[in-house]
């Protein structure tokens, strides 16, 4: 629309250049106009539309005198075809050149008559061409007789087969690239006639000492027949040696493609970087991430058909080879086999099946071929285009390689063919993706393995649990119980086994895949994921399971607080209204009780680590530092990328892997700063707890078992403590000062935490007084029993009290208890080898193990229950943020459920008002 | 490297159309070789280096016949220029054309000899032609002789002068776009010709009535005095109305260019999707991501010159336009002025300043010019490329609107001169951007206004405040003190003032820019935030300070517990070793005060909500749900955004708005949960403080001002609590069935909690007994004083304990108090209109505003300070997650802070041993 055209049969006059032109009209008898516009002229052979001259097809035009004089009429002349000559008209019909060498090898002229079909029946077949130039779009079950097929086929066989021509044979070698490589018994087809000069002219000798390269036509095939495919994938290796930090040449995997058209012309080398591959666009830098090593590369988009239209007018035939440097520092090109998977053989898909043994692997290939679903007109838009839509560049390093070996790069792909009816709306996703694969079987093996080993000796753990725990009950018959019982121990340990498996799996990789120099190991793919992810699956679930019975367990514990108080004295009350003067035994405040009850209902769900702070720091490390950039299946091991590089997608087993480590190393950080710090020189709630009963007058008995327990020992070694200030802050610094005795259960010890090995008839007596308590919830009577229950309940308080103090002082000789050293066995297994048949057994404990019944002794089943399930959130939501949150809210939960029935166990078992339990 | 050729002198004699050729030597006396390559011919006029026939410029060279006949001698034939031919041999030199309309106009002959310069003197003013044809890079000081304005200003210029050649003229004002556009006093360079053709041929007319553009010219100005440019930028509307949530028209900016090459010729008009003004290359969707209307675009990058030379071998010029639709459904075109910076009018760099008026719009600009840098020879790489490194298109809305109306876009260019040196190691920084501005001065008034109304206020209220706090202090002496405490309220108001301000304002930006459908508003632009980041800045500071000092004033509070128990009566004891029975009176167990004293430990940094959930809850809305994607500069208010689309850049103020706005919802919210649900049914830790009290027959006696405090009555209703379980379980149960008395501190009434204003009378007995505490921290004294102080503190102890409760008991008849309600007023300005002269005075209080002490009764200004830090350490580190950690960290240590001092403040005053508070 920029410049102006006379109407046929008018002349140009005027011109300024481009907006304004004059025009006058040629006379009658004058009627033509010349080529360029300004002159009329007369023509011999009538008129084309737009009103120029026209000649025979044979002919050229001659408007003007070779000088440049303009001839009143034109002429159209035949050119001379003789042998001397050899012209022809060109393709404008302007000019007489030197006419296609081939005319000229074939019949010493530039004529293409009668004798060329003669010749052509040198050619051992001469299907209709009607029968050759088919293609079959295999996915769309269309079969087309494609124009350029029709056009070209016959020819492009024919000057291959006779002259060797290497455009024509590159041609045809290309329609049999448009063909899927296709080989089917009727070999009437694009391959079938390349497969026949293949095999006829083995004699021309083959190129680069390739057996498959015929000197004269284009390497399409490894070997026609299927079974060669592991040779050639896995006979050699592939000469470089690669590594994830080095120089550029050893990261970068150089592909380097010779890319032909259509018609057979090479049109140049090329490297792949910049995308040509890509049908998805992007930046330069996150294109050309794709071919560096280790870097897994994925990227999938969806184009619309009129867009691939416009890009890919000309198909463009790619052969790949991988560049390496030969010892003396010289380039060498390594060649790339290509997996068609729309190649058919024998109309089977060969190469679709996982079964190496009948791929038939080729050589060349294509991205985008309209040109061979055009019908009838080359000019027009094709009926069928075919798209490469899936293209995989497999990477397999060599198994023991400690150098960066890898097998020759597999190139995969799978072609899509798009009946065209649409453009505009039409669009066909596509994707292209680098994997690296190493042979995971070995690893497999070892961790099936690790996992027998280990869930053996998980069996027996959990047999010896169970019988500590059996010994622990005071029963000795294998019932129901004890069966779900170890049910619940294996669980436990089988959680751990699985979670040491997943650790172990997860920091192996991490710290071998990204520490690397020299590629000795390459991640499992996302599909060989799957047994992973279901070993952490299981870890967790089984975890839960122990969890549960944890807190099930932990709310059920039996709990008594001993008040060793003794009435000060009588005390003499008046009392009201009757003027006398009583006298009785002065009442023992409870509140030291109340304080005891309320300190152990607050150091419940206190923890060895400060669990938000645990949650918070992972998220921190992970989402500010970056140490979720670790997670990457790339060969950085930075902890920062920039915006504009690429983010290669995540493995799993590296998410585990840097979550787990970084709690496990936070966690390992926490107990040190805690245990070595923060309860040395702040504070330590589990000691001043038992300070505390000491300080109140008190013990705390504790059955977490039937015949099980734990007793702190809190006689307060000044006889009295349910006194005034003054008396108090006395005690205190007679204590500081080292003027008492020792607070020690046994004299001139300071043993005063003990685990309890109690008897059977103990435990009876315990029961008994304790029934009267529980008595009350059985079903209401007909007095008012509400006074009664106050009553029953303070008189079970008074007796339990008064039994269990007995007890301690060695009252009951019956029930007598001696106090020993654990065996070191004992204390490894936790376990007593002791029955207490007559006696009970207390075993002196410096290490507060009373803390089993809190949470603070649990640690590492919450640590790993909590790493457990962050991991499970992050595995299915892939977000650390989201896992860092709902942790905390299991956190709270948990420890809020823990809190509030732990608070009405204490309440119902030590009969303390849940009013002061705040 | 594709074929094969003969050398010089040699014929072809076979090919079979690629690798493999035969050649032949030609004769001696044959020695020239055909164009084509096949055969031998004699050449007239000697050989080209490819062993070719030459001829002469202005001959042909013949090889054939017309009819295609070799001719054994070529010939050189000079074309046939005479007036009825007009014909001169071609480019290639093989064939008689018609020749150059311009040569045929002037000469009407194809010669281009002697008249030719007599025509040239109708030119005004024929300067040397080395003196035009400098180009000047005014960034590097350069000033080049460019090849292609040496051949071509000269001639363009007349052939543009002369015959209104529209080609010639397009060449023309390229080269002074070429130029910079720059206008200097010499008038003889590009610009300047061009200058003086558009004022000599104002007869020519113009085209779509725009006065700017002549019928013969390139619209280069908006006329060439400066001074124009606001009045083309302002003072019209573009017609199109824009939305934000619409159909597919009014969301685009649909811009559309012509594009011309350096020789003049149209090439294309172009919509610029598709990346045509972003030189950093990109998705598809992201670069068209510029053009939607409400997203702010930026994008930049480093690209290498090499890459940048390989694209851009030819320079291409562009005329802008914006597309609209008329009345009538017909599409128009709006012209886009470009601000050059540039663009130099008398040597003076007018476009650089910000005064609209000096500004010299433009219209035509380029990406890329390595054209004229090029010195001597056009086929070699260029001395200079300059490179449009900066382009802006800003998008200014029309104050007031609501309906979408913009003024006309400014395209805003600053182009980089690069001296070629090394183009492979030399590379430059590129940026594109989009802005949309509006009119801020308005809303920066009305923000101002606000501050000063608020800001006044703000004092008024501390003055107020500071009135009741000197009320309160007992003292009316204005001091230094005084003025202090008048900066820290006026601190902790101005603080409020910011935050409402900024929070107001953010929010709504947040709701008016996002929500908005036909556009009214637009975010400032970066460069205006600064304030609004002050404001933040200042908010936070004066936060932290009332912050700082609501922390100091709470740690050093004056508290005492009274305890009300009497001894039950006497105690009889028998003294040891002597057999004697004494009696005494029975002791009062401390522990009570020690349970209490430890409860009040526990609630001192409670608060309303729970301030990590808090954290974590915003921190998922923001980050999980997605709601941080309310703060990007673009039109969408949706949560999510699919990784291949463009992300615009953050505001600061958006950020601010939505983290702010889900800060107070959720906090809203929390406080509702705790009221309304978990206060009421779970637990509320002061009504259960308050409840303790009661049942321990305890009061709590506080002093947070010199004579002003709060006091919680805690007398047991039961006169004892000193006692043992079973009585504690009876006095419980007689309060629940309603048998005692009332709790409160006037017979037959609940009232528990008070404000008290005590005289100062009372305060200094109050003070006169706490010293004796405090003198035990003299110096040492010769004798051992330990013991000393604790009978001292003891005794101390017991002072104020009898005090204290005869003081309740109104014993001290010169320092009785009365009860009374609390006016409203008072109540709303929390300040007290009586002086305590000769009274105390304990105003009821039924809302326990005795937590002002505590973190529980300041919530505001914690929640406040919370929301502050949040902000400002993501205004600084622009990630939610770094905020939200180090807002829980912040929080924790605070807490520990509180904790711990208050802690021992606590054990201070009320001399319970610290051991005690746990």
């Amino acid at each position: 629309g920029s410049s102006c055209v006379c109407q046929p049969g008018y002349r140009m006059v005027s011109s300024n250049g481009g907006s304004s032109i004059i025009c006058q009209k040629c006379p009658e008898n004058v009627s033509g106009v010349t080529q360029d516009g300004w002159n009329c002229i007369t023509c011999p052979k009538g008129l084309t539309s737009e009103g120029k001259c026209k000649c025979l097809n044979n002919e050229i035009l001659v408007e003007r005198s070779i000088d440049g004089i303009l001839l009143s009429e034109a002429l159209c002349i035949r050119c001379n075809g003789s042998e001397q000559s050899f012209s022809a008209s060109d393709a404008s019909g302007n000019r007489c050149v030197r006419c296609e060498q081939t005319f000229i090898n074939v019949s010493k002229s530039c004529d293409c008559s009668s004798p060329n079909i003669l010749v052509m029946h040198n050619f051992p077949f001469f299907p209709t061409p009607k029968g050759v130039a088919t293609v079959r779009f295999g996915q769309l079950g269309i079969t087309l007789t494609s124009a350029w097929f029709l056009k070209n086929l016959q020819s492009s066989a024919s000057a291959c087969w006779l002259y060797s021509n290497l455009t024509a044979c590159q041609a045809l070698g290309n329609m049999c690239v448009m063909n899927m490589n296709s080989l089917s018994s009727s070999s009437t087809d694009a391959c079938g006639l390349f497969q026949y000069i293949y095999v006829n002219t083995a004699r021309l000798g083959i190129v680069h000492s390739i057996a498959f390269w015929r000197h004269n036509l284009p390497w399409l095939y490894y070997g026609d027949q299927p079974g060669l495919a592991s040779q050639v994938l896995e006979a050699n290796h592939f000469p470089t040696m690669f590594t994830f930090k080095g120089t550029e040449k050893d990261v970068k995997l150089q592909f380097i493609a010779a890319s032909f058209d259509a018609a057979g012309n090479f049109l140049k080398w090329q490297n792949l970087e910049g995308g040509i591959l890509q049908l998805c666009p992007d930046t330069q830098t996150k294109l050309n991430a794709a071919y560096a090593f280790g870097t897994t590369y994925q990227q999938s988009c969806k184009i619309s058909v009129s867009k691939i239209l416009l890009d890919f007018t000309e198909p463009i035939f790619y052969d790949l080879f991988l560049e390496y440097k030969g010892d003396n520092g010289q380039q060498y090109l390594w060649d790339v086999p290509v997996l068609n998977l729309n190649l058919q053989y024998s109309e089977m898909f060969v190469n679709q099946g996982s079964n190496m043994n009948n791929w038939l692997l080729t050589r060349r290939f294509l991205l985008v071929d309209a040109l061979s679903g055009k019908e009838n007109d080359l000019g027009k838009l094709p009926r069928v285009i075919r798209i490469a839509s899936k293209i995989t560049i497999s990477i397999r390093l060599v198994s023991h390689t400690q150098k960066g070996t890898i097998y020759p790069p597999l190139l995969t792909i799978a072609y899509t063919d798009v009946l065209l009816q649409n453009p505009e709306s039409q669009s066909v996703m596509v994707s292209f993706s680098v994997n690296y694969e190493m042979n995971q079987s070995e690893a497999q093996i070892q961790t099936d393995i690790t996992l027998g080993v280990l869930g053996g000796l998980a069996v027996l753990w959990s047999l010896l649990k169970t019988a500590g725990w059996k010994r622990r009950t005071g029963s000795s018959i294998i019932d129901l119980q004890t069966i779900l019982k170890f049910l619940v121990f294996y669980a436990g340990d089988l959680a751990n086994v699985f979670f040491v498996i997943t650790a172990g799996t997860g920091i192996y990789w991490l710290f071998f895949f990204k520490a690397q120099q020299f590629v000795s190991v390459l991640l499992p793919l996302p599909s060989q994921e799957a047994n992973f992810v279901t070993y952490i699956a299981c870890a967790f679930s089984l975890k839960a399971l122990q969890f549960l019975q944890l807190l099930v367990s932990q709310l059920t514990i039996d709990i008594f607080f001993i008040d060793w108080e003794r009435p000060k004295g009588k005390v003499l009350k008046a009392v009201e209204g009757e003027g006398v003067i009583k006298s009785g035994a002065a009442p023992v405040s409870i509140w030291r009780t109340y304080f005891i009850a309320n300190e152990w209902n607050e150091i419940q769900t206190v923890r060895k680590i400060n669990p938000l702070f645990q949650v918070l720091a992972v998220l921190f490390f992970l989402e500010v530092v970056g140490f979720s950039n670790l997670a990457l299946m790339d060969s950085s091991s930075s902890l920062t990328r920039s915006s504009e590089s690429y983010i290669a997608p995540w493995s799993r087993i590296l998410r585990f892997g840097v979550s787990a480590a970084l709690w496990l190393a936070i966690a390992f950080l926490q107990v040190i700063f805690f245990s070595v710090f923060y309860e040395r020189f702040v504070e330590d709630k589990i000691s001043q707890f038992v300070d505390l009963c000491c300080m109140s007058n008190i013990s705390v008995f504790l059955l977490s078992h039937s015949c099980f327990g734990y007793y702190i020992h809190g006689r307060s070694v000044h006889g009295h403590a349910d006194t005034n200030m003054e008396e108090m802050n006395m005690n205190l610094k007679r204590e500081a000062e080292n003027l008492c005795s020792q607070r020690g259960l046994l004299p001139n010890t300071d043993g005063q935490t003990f685990q309890i090995s109690i008897s059977r008839k103990m435990r009876l007596h315990y029961d008994r007084i304790h029934e009267t308590l529980t008595r009350k919830r059985g079903p209401a009577r007909l007095l008012d029993s509400s006074a009664n229950t106050f009553e029953q309940s303070t008189r079970a308080y008074n007796t339990m009290n008064k039994f269990l103090s007995s007890f301690i002082d060695h009252v009951h000789k019956e029930m007598d208890y001696i106090v020993k050293d654990k065996l070191l066995l004992e204390r490894i297994l936790s376990m007593e080898f002791m029955e207490p048949i007559e006696k009970s057994i207390f075993y002196n404990d410096e290490g507060h193990s009373f803390s089993d019944v809190l949470y603070y002794g649990n640690e590492t089943t919450l640590l790993i229950f909590d790493i457990l399930f962050f991991s499970i959130v992050d595995l299915a939501s892939q977000s650390f943020v989201l896992a860092a949150i709902l942790t905390y809210l299991q956190q709270e939960i948990f420890r809020f459920i823990r809190n509030t029935l732990g608070q009405k166990n204490l309440a119902s078992k030590t009969l303390v008002d849940e009013r002061f339990l705040i």
